[in-house]
C-alpha cells in the first residue's frame, strides 16, 4: 500500500447510519405525504423544529438511557452551551408551545416529520437516525382532543395503506394503575415496576406464571428465580381482570370498561380514568370509529414516563413471513397520549397536551413485507440510445419530446457501446429503451424495445405466441409515433403489475 | 424568584436554529415537491444518506473555515471515531458512489434535498441549518452531461415559480483561468487569489480599480493601500476582455466564446476549456435552452476548491424592495460544476462528475418578497364552533362531513366562549366558521359565518351594498347545505385572492 492509498479515507457510513434510495425512499415519502394531507384536512398545522435544541430544553425522558451521554448526541456550542440532537418530535414541540404560546391559536395543533436521532447501540434493523411523524394538540384537556387523535390517526395509517383490520389503536388510561395502586396501598416505585413487567410478560407466560411474579416470585425453567411484587391479592385480582378484558377481542369499548369497573378497586383516580375513556369512547363514537380499529386495553402502559392521562399505542395485525418461513407480526408502529406537565417544565404553568407518532421507516418496512408497497413501484425512466456524437440532436429530441408528454426519459451519457446500454436501461428498471441508429434516422423512424416484455419473455412467464403478437420485443414505427408508441408500452407495464 | 422556577429550563432555540411552520413551511415544500418532478421526468433518482459522516469521509472542503472545528458540527462516537454533520450534499454523495459504484447503474444520476448544518457564527438570515436541493451525475465525462445539468435546473427553477427573464444561470470553465495563468506564467497562488478576488470587485470598482489591483496595487478613498496581484500585461489584458464579455448581457453563448478567444493568451488548458464550454452550448442548442437562459460568463469562478471544470452560478434577478424601501437584487441561489477529483479521495481513482445545487430556504424567500408566493397561500380549515357538552354529535358530524368532501375543517376544542371561538377561526385564517346552536339544530338548520367577507368588510374593501348582498356576511341555510354552502365562499374566497 502506497501512503497515498494509505492516507485515503473508506468509503463507508458511520455506524447505525444507513442509505436510502429509489423505490423504498419514494414510498417513504408518499406514505409521508398521504398521512400528510389527512392530518392537514383536519386542521393541523405543519412546524418544523431545528435538528438541534439545548440539552436542557430537551429534557431526560429516554427510556433505556443506559449510556454516558444518556441516548442523544450531544455536543457543547462555542458558548458552552451544551445542545443535543432531538431524540423525539414531542420535546421540541413543548419548548416551541413554551416559547410562542402567547402568540399562538389555541388550542394549538400541529403536525410534523423528519429525522430524530438516538445514541444507541446500534444493530440489524436498528438505526441511530429514523424518521417519525407526529400530531399533537396543545392547551386542550378535553377528551375530545383525545378522541380526534386517535381517529385521526385511523385515517392516517388507513391512507398510508393499512386496509381496515390490518391494524388497531390500544388505548388506555396511565391514571387505572396509579389509581389501582394507590387504592390497594402500593406505593413502592420498585414493585410497581416489577407489577407493570410482569403484565408485559402476559403474552409470554401466561396468567399463571404473570400471577406468580405478581405475587412472591417465579421459579423458570433454566432454575432461575425472580422474585415477584408482592402485591396484595385485590390489586392482582384487578390486574387479572385487566388481562382478561384485553384478551377478549370482542369486547366493544363500552363493555371493556364495565368489566375494568367491575373488577374494582380502582380508587377515586382508577373511577376518574374510567369515566375519561367513557369520554373518549363517546367521541370516538360520534366519530363513527369503529369498534375494532380502536380497542380499550387497561394493560397498555407505555413507557415514556412523562404521560399523564389517556395512552395509544398502534399495533399492526398484519403477518409478514420472515427469512426462515415464519409468521411475524409487526407489532407497534407508534403511539401516544396525553402529556400535561411537558410545556410546565418551561413555563412552571400545566398546559395539556395530546399527540401521537409513528415510525415512518417502520411502518413503510410493514407495508412492503406485506406486499402492499407494490402499487409505489418506481419505474426508471426511458432510456435513449446514444450511438454517434453527430445524431446529438437526434437523441436530444426524442427525450425532449417524451419528457414534454410526462414520460421521465433520459440520454444515456456513458461512453460504452449498444449491449451495456441495454444493460444500464435494464438495470434502471426502464419499461423501455428508443434506438435512433443511423438507417432509422434517414428512414424517418424509430426502433421502441419493449423491456418488460422482453424481460417477461426472458422469465418464461409468457412464454405464448399470442402474447408475443400482442406485446413484440422489439416495434420499428414512424418517428412521428414516439410518445405515443412509448405510452402504450408504458401503460400496459401499470396494468400488468 | 424559587428554586424551582431557577431550573426550569429557557424556551428558545440554539443560536441560528429556526422554527418554521404554516405557510412559509409549505410553500418551501411545494417548491422542492415541484422540482424533484422535474428531476425525476429527468432520470434522476432520490438519495437520501445519514446526518451523520465520517469525519474523514467528509474531507474539508468549505470555503472561509476559519473557526477551529472548521464549520462543521463534529463529535466523537464511543468507538473513538470522528462524525460530523453533513456541511453539503456533495460530499456525501460522492461517500456513496465510492462505496457502492459497482453495483451502481452507470452513469449514475441522483437528486437530494435535506438540511445542512454549518457551525458557523449565526446572523440574522444566515442559519446553522439550512436545507438544500441537489442533482449530480456521476461517471459521465461528456460535456452533455453538463449541459443537462444546466438545462434541468433552468426547468427546476421555473417549476419553483420563476419566470424566465427572472433567472439566469452563468456558466464558465475553472481551467480558463488554469490556462491563463500557466501561459502568462503566473505560479504564486497568493497572486492568482489576489487576482481572482480583485475581479469579484469589478460591480464595485470598475475596470479602472480591478486593473490597479491586477497591477501594482490600489489607494482607496479612505487612504488604504490593498496590494496589487502584479499581473503581466497581457493576462490583465485578457482578463479585462472577460469582464467586457461577461458585461454585455446581449453575446450569445457562442458570440462570448469568440471574444474570450479573440483575447488570447489562454495557452493549451485554457483553449481545452473553451472547447468543452463549445460542447456545453451545442448540446444546450440542441435542448433549444434560451440564450438568456443560460449565459456563458468567464469571470465566474466558484469558491469551493474541489471544481475542476465547468462551473455554473444561478443569480436571480428578481428585484425586491427592503424594508428601507430600496430594490434589493437577492444575486445567486446556487451553483455547481463538475468536481472529477471527488470520488477518488476515496478509491484512487478518477471518476467524473457533475452537478447542481440550491438554497430552498432562500429560493423560497426570493419568490416571498417578490409577491410570487401568494398562489401558495395556506388557508386554516373551517372551524366549528363548541357551544354545548350535549349537542357534540352535530358539532363532529359536521366537521365529519366537510372532510369528506375534502375541505379541511376542524372541532374548536378549547374551553371558552363564543367571542373567543370566532377570534380564534379568524387567527387560524379560516375561510368560514359553522354555528350549530340550539336553535339551528332544533330547526334543521346551521349558520355559517363567511369570515373573509367580514374580514373584507371589517377592512373597507369591500363597503358597498350590491356586495354585501352577494357575499353576505353570515348565512342561516338548512342543514343539508351545510358543504355546499361552505364550498362556495372557500370558493369564492379563492377566486378573489
Amino acid at each position: 500500500m502506497t501512503d497515498a492509498a494509505a492516507a485515503r479515507p473508506e468509503a463507508r457510513n458511520p455506524r447505525g447510519f444507513a442509505d436510502r434510495r429509489g423505490r423504498d425512499l419514494v414510498a417513504e415519502r408518499r406514505l409521508v405525504q398521504r398521512v400528510s394531507a389527512v392530518y392537514e384536512r383536519w386542521g393541523f398545522e405543519p412546524l418544523e423544529t431545528g435538528a438541534f435544541e439545548y440539552a436542557d430544553a430537551l429534557g431526560k425522558f429516554l427510556p433505556d438511557a443506559d449510556r454516558p451521554n444518556e441516548g442523544v448526541f450531544a455536543l457543547q456550542d462555542d458558548d458552552d452551551q451544551w445542545m443535543a440532537l432531538r431524540y423525539d418530535l414531542t420535546a421540541p414541540l413543548a419548548r416551541f408551545a413554551a416559547q410562542n404560546w402567547e402568540t399562538l391559536p389555541k388550542p394549538f395543533r400541529r403536525y410534523a416529520f423528519g429525522p430524530v436521532w438516538r445514541n444507541e447501540k446500534p444493530g440489524p434493523g436498528r438505526f441511530r437516525e429514523f424518521v417519525q411523524c407526529d400530531a399533537d394538540t396543545v392547551g386542550s384537556d378535553r377528551p375530545e382532543a383525545d378522541a380526534e387523535i386517535i381517529a385521526m390517526a385511523c385515517e392516517g395509517l388507513q391512507a398510508a395503506g393499512l386496509a381496515a383490520g390490518q391494524a388497531v389503536i390500544r388505548v388506555s388510561n396511565r391514571k387505572l394503575f396509579d389509581g389501582l395502586f394507590e387504592a390497594g396501598g402500593v406505593t413502592d416505585p420498585l414493585q410497581k415496576l416489577t407489577a407493570l413487567r410482569a403484565i408485559d410478560k402476559f403474552d409470554r407466560l401466561g396468567w399463571e406464571g404473570v400471577a406468580a411474579l405478581l405475587g412472591e416470585g417465579r421459579l423458570d425453567e433454566s432454575g432461575d428465580y425472580t422474585k415477584g411484587a408482592n402485591l396484595p391479592l385485590g390489586v392482582a385480582a384487578t390486574i387479572e381482570a385487566f388481562l382478561a378484558s384485553a384478551g377478549d377481542a370482542g369486547l366493544s369499548r363500552a363493555a371493556t370498561l364495565e368489566r375494568v369497573a367491575a373488577a374494582g378497586g380502582l380508587g377515586a383516580i382508577g373511577e376518574a380514568a374510567l369515566e375519561e375513556l367513557a369520554a373518549i369512547d363517546r367521541a370516538l363514537a360520534a366519530m363513527k370509529v369503529d369498534q375494532s380499529a380502536v380497542r380499550f386495553d387497561p394493560t397498555i402502559v407505555r413507557g415514556l414516563e412523562y404521560y399523564t392521562g389517556a395512552v395509544f399505542e398502534a399495533e399492526l395485525l398484519l403477518e409478514t413471513i420472515d427469512d426462515k418461513g415464519r409468521a411475524v407480526r409487526f407489532g407497534s408502529i407508534g403511539g401516544g397520549g396525553r402529556y400535561d406537565d411537558l410545556v410546565a417544565r418551561f413555563t412552571g404553568e400545566r398546559l395539556p397536551a395530546t399527540g401521537f407518532s409513528f415510525g415512518v421507516s417502520r411502518l413503510a418496512s410493514a407495508l412492503r413485507a406485506a406486499g402492499r408497497g407494490d402499487e409505489d413501484a418506481v419505474r426508471g425512466p426511458v432510456v435513449v440510445i446514444v450511438f454517434s456524437e453527430a445524431d446529438m440532436q437526434h437523441y436530444l429530441d426524442a427525450v425532449s419530446e417524451l419528457r414534454s408528454a410526462g414520460v421521465p426519459a433520459e440520454l444515456y451519457l456513458g461512453r460504452a457501446g449498444m449491449k451495456a446500454q441495454m444493460k444500464y436501461a435494464d438495470r434502471r428498471g426502464a419499461p423501455a429503451a428508443v434506438i435512433l441508429g443511423g438507417d432509422e434516422i434517414a428512414a424517418g423512424q424509430v426502433t421502441i424495445k419493449d423491456l418488460d416484455a422482453g424481460r417477461a419473455l426472458a422469465a418464461g412467464v409468457a412464454d405464448n405466441e399470442a402474447w408475443k403478437a400482442e406485446r413484440p420485443g422489439q416495434r420499428l414505427v414512424p418517428r412521428g409515433e414516439l410518445v405515443s408508441t412509448v405510452r402504450s408500452i408504458v401503460e400496459a407495464a401499470r396494468t400488468a403489475s
